[in-house]
């Protein structure tokens, strides 16, 4: 017995990396694949993942390490949440039930983890630049028997990278470079734009060296006279793709074609990828797949083929209901609100239903845009869509905006657009890993002039924010919350102008929470009540500009402390610190946040443990800085 | 005789708006466009600015501005500084002699100076992406009369926001959108990539419907049997593109197309821009211009047809030479290292002259890359090369790296990789105006885990920091100087960790000088002395990280002050004030940098005045500082 799959001789359990694959039969081949979905399927639906990219690629990276000769060829993997195969086939089959756990397997491609691991980030349509630097390494270095291989989604194609870099790596022609197009239609929905409905031409018409030949030869039969011949040609000048062959757009810019592959017959993938290496220069493989294939309730699951399911049953496909989460109550709010204001449209990255805008494109359909994974147009769209007059909503996850930084601030700030940008999965995400966190808007988006930042404590807060945000309008606003479940509702005891007192105390310690991080900081002040200190606890609510009551309630304090759910360096801990700097207010300031450094992939609650951000960590950090200065705080000239 | 040209009866001069010029005979536009690059070339002379991008769309501006009716039609100019035409033809030629002067012209588009201005922001390949959304807008609001017309580079379409915006752009069937490419063939310099070669193959077929006419005659007229039709079929197969007519990729992707157009006879330009207006659909209608067009220095000039020259004499085109500057030292630099170091390559994004790479170009033409308008790619692409065994030296304006946070951070960083950003033109850079300033670098890298950057002061620290930055093998660097002269040399008194000393005080004041600040820290380090107030100063020389020494330096003094050229938000200063307040230390420290808003355009040193960026300022403010906690610097317990 397998302990892999539960069965006798697993193919699988055989593949200790890809040579192990190399020397299987082709009729061995559909079992070894019918073995990596059921370890798919059973591990993700105990562990979550991205299981429908995953099993719309099993054929595929079979097929590509039976060709190439990875790690000397190296496998680029666009995105890297459809690495789940590769990691299989590559010796970590064994170790799957670890799967985004801490201490376990990422989600992604690790290059702690093994050598056929590169590209770590999961932000969507680097692989073919980091294929066309790998590319020009080796061939500057000699080592010219090296393939580059990258394999990127038709999805992960209208991101703006990969059209730069297919630029770049036409005009490259002796490179040894084989980009594989796996084309489903799909990111998380279905892909969008003049792109896509080009591949689906190229798909409509996928036997068309047959068509052609059929062509040819009744054109030789026909009576040999003008006409014919003329609408023949008059056919073709009007575009051949419309009426016999699609011209392919790759072509065009030069790169050589193979396709169309279809990408669940191995044989056939094999096929083409053998030709491909054997060309020595760029060449596109373009290889169809199912997303989901192979799995009925991911194959018929229409919003997302089950694209990154949480836990479920994997007989059924049933997930488990997930908690009323930050996200739902953006997408009820939304909608409530373009109820109201006629000039509300919303714009998503390809991210539809993640970012919760499902309800809004059903009910506004006229007034949703989906654009692709094209966060800098997104942006920019929506600068053009401001100064046509409307009020545009960009929901987009907080660690994507980074692609984005520049537009924000040069089109949309500089010419004080009322753009509204909602941050969903902002602060420690966990599970995916480093690039999934989002740690750094609260950051970079500091220097952005005229830029308004609202943090949400809990979901009467995120209601109040979101409605005050679209009212702006004399430039851009950012709404940011976490992933997950929002916790409990904080009422506030007092206001101090565009702060929420959620606590008074004496004049020890001001504790300014940054919107969730209020409960922490409220479980804080009652520790620090325990030992004697007693602390004030506010909101800013709207973390920039930060309201000048601030300086006032820092005078009447003796230390000042931030806590913020975002990397400490550049964030609003430092805005606080700076703020009262200006003002001449020497109080001492102290500030917790993210570290500024890489997270590796863990449970978000493990993980704000593990850096301090809990309400005992800071409760005791604030009693020894207090027992430490004492005499400052008792106002003793102790220095 | 007229103002603007000195010819009497200038026609210029009657053109108040564009209602006038659609007012002007067809026979009258040639004096026209010899009056305006009269203008273009006598103004551009005495202010310096874009002219040679000018004199190439003379006629293309003319003609929009005939056939559409701004400012009701929008016109947006990707890039901005091609605008000079539109802007002499919407009431403002008589300024000209202001062109990026204080308070005269801008040397982009500005919604301050006129209704028919929208886009500020230089950067480029924008355009699309405003066009989009601003035809969205205008669909959603029943403005249907309305059409947008953008006008963008061959050169800007080689970045990856314009893919994205044309992927978009052509799922938008009914959208009056009018996309004019200005295909001269350059940016800076050429243009490069597979986008390059195919737009060369169709300039290459400009009669490509008199050639098909010729094709179809002679077919006509030989034998009708079957060969010739079959051969015929045959060649169409292989790609009209290579035989007869070339596809044209944007049709791929489902845009109507318009082309070639003569981009000199103005009556071509009108004749396809008004087929464009009556088509109601997103087109794009492709000009041929020359960049310098009617002005044989400028199109004699083989680096950049006089891109944007300083100051020249008009008749000859000779321009006043340039002091020796921080660029010409990295030019020389990289070179001299390069012939070290085998693995050095270096990559520039369409900025080969500008940022001094043309001496490396020539001695190591295989291991310079220019991947066109697209810092994404050059970032991650660098990463690839880096992966490969090199170390790449990625040459950029500052302001440019914005476009490519996201990829320095998890392409490049997020893999420790050993790539270095060379940043030019940091800091305030004056006449190109907000979006050319360099003042957000500082900031938003400082977020990036194991980024490290230096700045340096002078010649002999540029030298040697870059040579530093290369030699780190573990994670990126980045070093960044101005625009313009290098400074006088400032020799460290000292060594403190990795800082230089370059003045030894009593425990007063600590001035911690960023890079080029220096000088101005030096000097007001004088002033205070004749205060009485004693200063140190220091170079960190690397600003991230901040040596440890810096902790020691700042205990033994009563006032810390940050001076630097980047914006007072999450720079320097704020990175040491928080380094203190992690090490428990509470000295005061006040920052001094650029303050965090848009910089009108006006001369570098008149901006440093106007923000406080002096050495005057600086020592009057530590002085009032000084004075008010003189109880606290002397020690007293005053609080």
């Amino acid at each position: 017995m397998s302990e892999l799959t539960g069965q006798p001789g697993s193919l699988l359990e055989s593949v200790k990396g890809p040579q192990d694959l190399k020397l299987l039969g082709a009729d061995e081949l559909p079992r070894l694949a019918a073995e990596v979905r059921d370890l798919l399927i059973s591990s993700t639906a105990r562990t979550g993942g991205h299981l429908g990219p995953n099993l719309g690629v099993v054929e595929l990276t079979i097929a590509i390490h039976r060709v190439f000769d990875s790690p000397r060829d190296r496998i680029l993997w666009d995105t890297g949440h459809q690495a789940y195969v590769h990691k299989m086939l590559t010796g970590r089959a064994g170790r799957f039930d670890t799967l985004r756990q801490e201490g376990g397997l990422s989600g992604y491609p690790s290059q702690a983890e093994s050598e056929h691991d590169i590209i770590e980030n999961s932000h969507a349509s680097t692989a073919l630049s980091y294929a066309d630097g790998l590319a020009k390494a080796y061939r500057l270095r000699g080592e010219d028997d090296r393939t580059v291989v990258a394999v990127i989604g038709d999805g992960a194609l209208t991101g703006g990278m990969a059209w730069e870099a297919l630029n770049n790596i036409a005009a490259q022609k002796d490179l040894p470079l084989v980009i594989v197009v796996n084309d489903n239609g799909r990111s998380y929905s279905p892909t969008i734009g003049g792109l896509a409905s080009h591949l689906a031409s190229l798909r409509a018409s996928q036997r068309y060296e047959d068509m052609l030949d059929f062509v040819k030869d009744n054109l030789n039969r026909v009576p040999l006279v003008g006409p014919p011949v003329y609408d023949a040609l008059h056919g073709v000048k009007k575009g051949l793709k419309d009426v016999l062959a699609p011209q392919v757009m790759f072509e065009d810019l030069g790169l050589k074609y193979i396709g169309l592959v279809d990408g669940h017959d191995e044989q056939a993938v094999e096929g083409a990828l053998r030709r491909a290496q054997a060309f020595r220069r760029p060449v596109i493989v373009h290889v169809l797949t199912k997303k989901g294939f192979g799995y009925s309730p991911a194959e018929n699951h229409d919003e997302d083929c089950f694209h990154s399911p949480g836990v479920f049953d994997p007989l059924t496909g049933e997930e488990k209901p997930k908690p009323h989460g930050w996200t739902n109550v953006f997408s009820q709010e939304i909608v409530r609100l373009a109820a109201e204001r006629r000039d509300i449209v919303a714009i998503t990255a390809a991210m539809l239903g993640p970012t919760g805008l499902i309800p809004f494109a059903e009910a506004y359909p006229d007034r949703l845009y989906d654009v692709g994974i094209a966060e800098q147009h997104a942006l920019t769209s929506a600068a053009g869509l401001a100064l046509g007059g409307l009020h545009p909503v960009v929901a987009v996850y907080a660690t994507f905006l980074n692609r984005a930084f520049d537009q924000l601030l040069m089109d949309v700030a500089l010419h004080r657009l009322p753009v509204t940008v909602v941050l969903d999965r902002a602060g420690v995400t966990g599970d995916d890993g480093a690039s999934h966190n989002g740690m750094w808007d609260l950051s970079i988006l500091q220097v952005v002039p005229g830029l308004s930042i609202a943090v949400p404590r809990d979901e009467p807060r995120l209601r109040e924010l979101l409605a005050e945000a679209v009212r702006v309008d004399d430039g851009p606003t950012v709404v940011r919350y976490p992933k997950g479940p929002v916790g409990p509702e904080i009422e506030a005891v007092g206001r101090l102008g565009e702060m929420d007192v959620l606590r008074a105390g004496d004049p020890d310690v001001l504790l300014v929470a940054v919107g969730p991080m209020a409960e922490i900081c409220m479980d804080a002040a009652g520790l620090l009540d325990a030992q004697g200190i007693s602390a004030t606890v506010v909101d800013p609510r709207w973390v920039k500009p930060l309201d000048e009551a601030l300086v006032l309630a820092a005078r009447a304090h003796k230390l000042v402390v931030v806590v913020e759910d975002g990397g400490r360096v550049g964030g609003v801990g430092d805005a606080v610190a700076r703020m009262l700097r200006d003002a001449d207010v020497d109080v001492p300031v102290r500030t917790y946040g993210i570290p500024q450094r890489f997270l590796d992939h863990a449970k978000r609650a493990k993980i704000l443990g593990d850096i301090g951000l809990t309400a005992q960590d800071i409760a005791r950090e604030i009693t020894e800085a207090v027992a430490k200065r004492s005499p400052v705080l008792e106002n003793h000239p102790a220095r």
